[in-house]
């Protein structure tokens, strides 16, 4: 998608607007249900997995960052660094600092928590009795970007950081297999968007981390990859660093195990990336702010009343059954409306005027194939609007698939490589001799990176790498990324 | 309450504690919780009343400052302020500012957010078809104080800050007396805690408004003032600062008339100072994250399957009717347990043993009179549990009212004001002259301000100033506050 047109989908949606710091954006009502809507359905998942929800200190003195500075390296170059805490004003009536205000130690505002959430296990943790502990935070973020993509890369935006604390590594492990079922459970089957995941490199991990699972997808039309989601397994690094020990079984100090995790409002981004067709946006009912749209029929003759005493039927019905449902009874033409919900993404649009209520039908029309169709009003209406739904959440995920599949591209050649790369992008399998100098000749040259390490038996095989020619194992993930 | 006593309450019910840095805090599962069921409430009144949440960036440009400066002198002196972009580290392997990295103008994070929305206002608002305009956020907000009291005066705050616009000062009014009838609701029917409300003076009041409406509470023991919510009539002042114009039915450019209003994670403080005894907190049972405690009572000769499934019965029984009920079958002592939820504040403990279970009763502890009580197991348990923590949450308000009203006292001699602010605080009736100066000699004596000049009939009278003499028309209400 050209980036104008994106844009164009996220403000005529009224989903973002730019602010006029650059890289900020006000998320409108729209975008921001949507989000709400994510978080709903990621809060009950942790919430069954028994995290429990918290509250950490946005700012963060420096020291904490000099304990583990390997990782503030990562976000060094992108802090928001907090230095004074006054303001004057001068003769001319402007603001000013007053530099008597200087703090003795900066404080950054955070561009992700364990520092401060480690240097706070420190007084949780005593004991093996103490574990797991299963914390999540929601809560805005600043990584000041010097590149940025509304939703996709901005210097501020909402997350969710789940942070977990186990006694020994086998658990901290299989807690990152739990928030793997759940993030792929989220992508897949709530936002309809395929990905591929694996293994981060050296190189692309987070730094604080031994390593990070990432899942990632590729953009419609300009074939480039948008990460969803990240787990990292922090091992013992961030305890180490902190000196947080508990007292084990047999009365002897250890280190504990860490996992922290994480999706962002960027998952906004990537759904309008990648659900979206000439008439905007195809929103996936399960996250949808509104799943079905009511636009009256009104014209001269009509006998309002009867239409709206029917809408107003129809509309109590499927709220019987939770479904997301809206009349948009303002003047506007519905030629308008059509536009305006289709733009929206929608999913299903009803459309009622004295002709459908005397014949007892109603006009349906799908947002992902915008056929139309009519239906019965009978005891099972609100069945079949569901069984709608469910099949537009299933076909969205098809088309992005498709998509996803056409633009794979299995590549043993380097000149064809970089080819690819500069023309017609996509998700690239290729062989690497998993050899970080590698890996930065190969992004010096194309400017893609590796996106992951997948860990599925398909892409294990013997090949030579596509750079060196050295013995690979298995095929790794190469694109461009936002 | 004693200062000691109050933060051990906190801090031994795992609310909150502190963190490492002056004034900012860590909110504890406990403590989340029990704000994420206060926005739950605030969350839905204001949906219903077509609020809509958004989300406006964390930081604002000073420039936007500049241009409503008499409502930014109010957070002068408490403003964190980003200048910088960049770390680098030196040779000792410490992290340091890099100097090239100052902003050309500095940023300030949001202690409030009407610059930057009447701001984004400008975009939004073309006519008077785009009226009323209700946004709403969920945030977090800096507010660099000298004084820190845990959850009633810290650096950071979780809050919602609503904000309106509307075409005429008429409707803007109407806005206000909506969300004082929601407010009023909250924290009378909700929270259980008895208020006096009524309008800030001059001095007081938020400087970007016309007028601000308050909600105020005294504290049980030391009689002293918490803000428990603020209602502010911007009145067109934040309109004409950022030059927000719509073209009204006749074609002529008005200005648009705006309020504002929030309630912040200092209601947490504010419960906790009102509802505790000597055991601990008291929680109302509408906000309190846990309702009903089980206590499995377990001797060496009992029979644990017969005592669990029974509990399991009883759990859910009252889940199916949403009472939030939690079973502590954790090894420690019932005694131990008693202790615990006491002071958590849980609203009402069952205690179930093989005794209770062969005479198909439960034993019942109500945390506000702390009274035992046995009930038999019939089909109408969850009914009478339902009705107990009603009553719980009426009484509550009760024995908070009796106390707010035990220290509220009516005073027209100047030196018994000055004996009684310093000796036996509380909500002081006091004429006074409506004159600024003699409001800051008053404070200056006596460290008293004007809480609120209340607007009810009964605080109507002619009196006589206390401190000046010269003629009053009403009772203003005089305390000393966090």
């Amino acid at each position: 998608m050209e980036d104008k047109k994106y844009i164009k989908l996220i403000t005529s949606t009224e989903i973002a607007e730019y602010s006029n710091i650059k890289g900020f954006m006000i998320l409108k009502p729209y975008g921001y249900k949507i989000w709400e809507n994510i978080k709903k359905i990621i809060n009950k998942m942790l919430i069954k997995n028994k995290y429990k929800n918290v509250y950490f200190p946005l700012l963060i003195p420096k020291n904490l960052f000099d304990l583990e500075n390997k990782y503030i390296k990562t976000f060094s170059k992108e802090c928001a660094i907090v230095t004074h805490t006054k303001l004057i004003v001068n003769k001319k009536n402007k603001l000013i600092i007053d530099k008597r205000s200087k703090l003795n130690e900066f404080l950054i505002i955070r561009p992700t928590s364990e520092t401060i959430i480690w240097n706070t296990f420190n007084k949780w943790i005593k004991s093996y009795r103490d574990f797991p502990i299963l914390i999540n935070q929601w809560c805005n973020i600043i990584r000041i970007e010097m590149r940025n993509k509304m939703l996709i890369r901005n210097s501020e935006f909402l997350w969710q950081e789940g942070h977990s604390a186990h006694i020994n590594e086998k658990d901290a492990l299989l807690e990152i297999n739990k928030i793997k079922y759940l993030y792929k459970k989220l992508i897949k089957y709530y936002l309809s968007i395929p990905y591929i995941s694996g293994y981060k490199t050296d190189k692309e991990k987070f730094a604080g981390a031994k390593f990070t699972y990432t899942f990632e997808t590729i953009t419609k039309n300009k074939g480039k990859f948008i990460q969803l989601a990240t787990i990292h397994f922090l091992s013992q690094i961030f305890s180490k660093a902190f000196n947080v020990k508990y007292i084990n079984k047999e009365n002897i100090q250890e280190y504990p195990w860490g996992t922290s995790c994480g999706v962002s409002t960027r998952l906004i981004g990537a759904l309008i990336m990648i659900h979206n067709d000439d008439h905007g946006l195809i929103l996936p009912p399960k996250i949808a702010p509104i799943q079905v749209i009511i636009i009256p029929i009104i014209r001269k003759d009509t006998n309002k009343n009867k239409v709206f005493n029917f809408i107003n039927f129809i509309k109590k019905n499927l709220k019987k059954k939770k479904i997301k449902v809206k009349c948009d009874n303002t003047s506007k033409t519905p030629g308008y409306k059509f536009y305006k919900y289709e733009n929206m993404g929608v999913p299903i649009r009803i459309t009622i005027g004295e002709y459908e209520i005397n014949k007892n039908i109603i006009e349906i029309t799908r947002r992902d194939t915008l056929k139309k169709r009519y239906l019965y009003i009978k005891k099972n209406l609100n069945k079949k609007i569901l069984n709608i739904l469910n099949n537009i959440q299933k076909n969205i995920y098809m088309i992005a698939e498709k998509n996803m599949k056409k633009k794979t591209y299995i590549i043993d050649n380097y000149n064809e490589f970089k080819n690819k790369i500069s023309t017609n992008r996509g998700l690239i399998l290729s062989h690497w001799d998993n050899n970080t100098k590698t890996e930065f000749k190969i992004q010096e040259e194309t400017k893609a990176t590796i996106r992951c390490i997948p860990k599925k038996n398909k892409f294990k095989e013997i090949g030579k790498c596509i750079y060196s020619g050295k013995k690979s194992k298995q095929r790794v993930v190469f694109g461009k990324s936002y």
